[in-house]
C-alpha cells in the first residue's frame, strides 16, 4: 500500500493545470477547485456544495481490504469535505469498478459500507454507475448544502487568530483512516455559533493542510509541539505532522471567539472538544512550531523533520 | 476492448442490489436511481439533475486511444444523460486515476478532450480529484438543472405514442462512439415545443434501452425495420438495434404532437431531424419489430438476432 500522500505533489501539478485548461468563467460558481468542495449559488438561499473522491485499490487501501470499511471510508472523505465548508451532505452517486474475480461478496461488501455511511449522515444514495475494472475502484461525488453566511473557506485566517484541531493526530493509517467519523456534527456546531475564519479537513497531515490553509489566507502560523494531542503514545510528532488521513478539522476563529469556546467547553456547553494548538501570524511567513525542547522550527509543506 | 453492453446484465444486477439497499427517503428526490440521472428538488423552481458515468481502459476505450477523445467521451456521456431527462448541463467535476507511465502526455490529452466538451457545452468543471492509477479510469460527475415541466423520465410512455430517434443507428464502435454529439440542443427543443411523453438515451443500443423504456412504461412497442435509419450501409439491422453507444435521443409523443412534430419539420421551421420509427402498443406487451420481409419478430432486450 503506497501512502496516498506520496503521490500529492504530483497531484496538485495536475490539478493546477487542470485549473488553468478549465477556469470556470460563471457568476454562479463561488468557488471552483481549490478547496474541499465546489460552492455555486442554489436557487433557495443555499449554495450547493460538490465534491468528489476516489479510493483506488493498492493505492489507497489494500487488495482483500475489509470492504465495508472500504465502502464507507470512500464515502466518509466526501463527507468530511462537506463538514470542512461548513455544509451538511445531502446526495450521493456512487461509481465502481469492480474485478471479476469475487464480484458478488466485494460488492456487497461495497455496498454494506457505503449504506452505513449514508444512514449515520442521512445521505440519499441516488445514482451511480457500476462497471467491471481490472482493479477495484470507488468514486464518490457528494452533493451538500451550507446557508451562505455559514459557509467556510480556507482562505479567511487572520493575524492573531487561534488555531484548533478538532482530535488527536497521527497513527491513521494504521487503522482510523479506514473507520474515523466525519466532523459534521463538530463542523455545524462551530458554524452555528462562531464566524469561523477558516477550516479544512486534515486528509494529508496537518503539516501539508496548515500550510495549504496559510498559503490560500496569505498568512503564516505558529504552533506549539507540546499543544498537539497524538493519538497514541507510540506517534512521534512527526508522524503526528505528517501521517495524514486523520479526517479532523483544522480551522480558526478569531481571539474573542476562542475565549467564547473555551468558555462553553469548560462549562460543558459543548460535548464537542477542539484543540487550541497555536495562533495565525503575519502576512506569508509559512508554518513554524515552537519545539518543546526549546526553539522554533520551520514546518514545511512536506519533508518535516524533528531533529 | 470488449463491448461495454456485454456488461449491462451483470451491472444491472448490481444497481438493482444497490438500490435495493440504499433506497432513498428523502421527500426533495423526485427519481432516485433507475433513469438516465437522478432528479432532486432545487430551491429555485428548477428542478437539479444528477449523473456519473465511470470509463476504464480496455473496457470502455482501448489502451493508447486517444486521450483527448476519451477525456471528450466522458463528458460526453454524461451530457447525453443531462439532455434525456430534457434538462441543461452546468457543471461537471471530474475524478482520474492515471497510471505513472507517460503520466504527463495522458492527462494533458484528457484535460484537453474534457475542456473540449465542457467549451462545446458551456459547462463549468468546477472539481475533481486526480490520483495514481494501475490502469486509466475517468470518472465524470455532471450537474444539470430542468424546469419541473420540462423533465421527461423514461415511464411515461402510453399507448398510441409515437416513437421517435434523433438520428441514424449502429457501427458506432468503429469511432463514432469517441466523438459522438450529445443531443442537448435537440432535446431542449423538444421540451420547448411538446410534451415529450418518455425520452432516454441509447447507450446500449435501440433493443436494450426501448425495452427499458417500455418496460418502466409498462407498455409495448412496435417498430418497423425499414423506419430504422443506418448509420452506413455497411450496417446490418441487427447491428443498428444492438451496437450501442450511438447517443442519440429515443423518444415518444402523443398522436398530435406527433404531427405538430412532422409539419415542423417539413415546413423547415427547425433544422433538427427527428425520424418516427414506430408506435407504443398495449400494456406489457414488450418490443415487436414489423419486418422488412414481412411478418413480426419480437425484439427482445438483448440476443436480437435477425433471421
Amino acid at each position: 500500500m503506497v501512502n496516498p500522500s506520496l503521490e500529492k505533489t504530483k497531484e496538485i501539478q495536475l490539478i493546477k493545470k487542470m485549473a488553468r485548461r478549465l477556469k470556470a468563467n460563471d457568476k454562479s460558481v463561488i468557488v471552483s477547485i481549490g478547496d474541499d468542495a465546489a460552492v455555486v449559488k442554489g436557487g433557495g438561499g443555499k449554495y450547493g456544495l460538490y465534491t468528489v473522491d476516489m479510493l483506488i485499490e493498492s493505492v489507497h487501501f489494500k487488495k482483500n481490504e475489509d470492504y465495508g470499511k472500504v465502502g464507507y471510508k470512500a464515502m466518509a472523505v466526501s463527507v468530511s469535505d462537506i463538514a470542512a465548508m461548513g455544509g451538511v451532505p445531502k446526495y450521493a452517486l456512487v461509481s465502481v469498478g469492480l474485478p471479476r474475480k469475487n464480484i458478488d461478496r466485494v460488492a456487497s461488501g461495497l455496498y454494506a459500507g457505503i449504506s452505513r455511511c449514508a444512514k449515520k449522515f442521512d445521505i440519499a444514495v441516488i445514482g451511480g454507475d457500476t462497471n467491471r475494472s481490472p482493479n477495484l475502484v470507488i468514486d464518490v461525488f457528494m452533493v451538500g448544502e451550507v446557508e451562505p453566511e455559514k459557509l467556510v473557506l480556507r482562505n479567511g485566517a487572520k493575524p492573531g487568530d487561534h488555531i484548533f484541531v478538532s482530535g488527536p493526530l497521527g497513527g491513521s493509517l494504521r487503522g482510523k483512516h479506514l473507520i474515523f467519523e466525519p466532523r459534521v456534527k463538530e463542523a455545524r456546531f462551530l458554524v452555528d455559533h462562531f464566524k469561523v475564519t477558516s477550516m479544512i479537513d486534515l486528509s494529508d497531515g496537518l503539516a501539508m493542510d496548515l500550510n495549504r490553509l496559510v498559503s490560500a489566507s496569505n498568512v503564516g502560523a505558529l504552533i506549539f509541539e507540546n499543544k498537539i494531542l497524538k493519538a497514541s503514545p507510540a506517534v512521534s510528532t512527526v508522524h503526528a505532522l505528517t501521517d495524514g488521513e486523520d479526517f479532523e478539522l483544522l480551522f480558526t476563529l478569531s481571539g474573542a471567539n476562542s475565549l467564547k469556546l473555551s468558555q462553553l467547553m469548560k462549562k460543558r456547553k459543548t460535548i464537542f472538544k477542539f484543540y487550541p494548538i497555536g495562533r495565525i501570524t503575519d502576512l506569508f511567513s509559512g508554518v513554524k512550531m515552537g519545539m518543546a525542547s526549546g526553539g522554533i522550527q520551520e514546518v514545511p509543506a512536506r519533508g518535516f523533520r524533528h531533529f
